[in-house]
């Protein structure tokens, strides 16, 4: 189903929009942010997909945790919500 | 019991053994943060937290969600993070 990328200049209703449209198609949605910009943009994100499935009857929370990933040539270390049912 | 507020001077592992404590002690755990800074050390003390307490076999996710609250005479939005067992 993908990984949706969120940067420090993702805005944050958009981000909502397209986790909240990812989880009610596949049951769960993956979040990837890099950098204190990108994590404020992606918690924000998933705090409106929460307001949004809420109006589907869906109590969604997230498990955070940190992976690491190789951007160019580069590890670098980002952390990943998953947005799911409880 | 109290919500833990993190600023963009927390340290993560400081506030992840809080997070652990509080979940064990009280089942669960509310935790602040305003701003960018904030939100992302707030947002890994929660990854790291999550490990700590899959040591004692919990699993725990964050429901995220923004409140608006009085900081001396100014209004703020935070965002909370709720800290529970799935």
């Amino acid at each position: 189903m993908g990984i949706l990328k969120v940067s420090a200049r993702s805005r944050s209703a958009a981000v909502a929009g397209a986790i909240a449209g990812v989880v009610r198609e596949h049951g769960r949605a993956e979040v990837q942010a890099i950098g204190a910009g990108a994590v404020n943009q992606a918690t924000k994100a998933v705090a409106i997909a929460r307001t949004y499935l809420a109006l589907d009857g869906l109590d969604v929370s997230s498990s955070d945790l940190f992976v690491d990933i190789e951007v160019g040539d580069e590890e670098r270390t980002a952390v990943k919500f998953i947005v799911e049912p409880r």
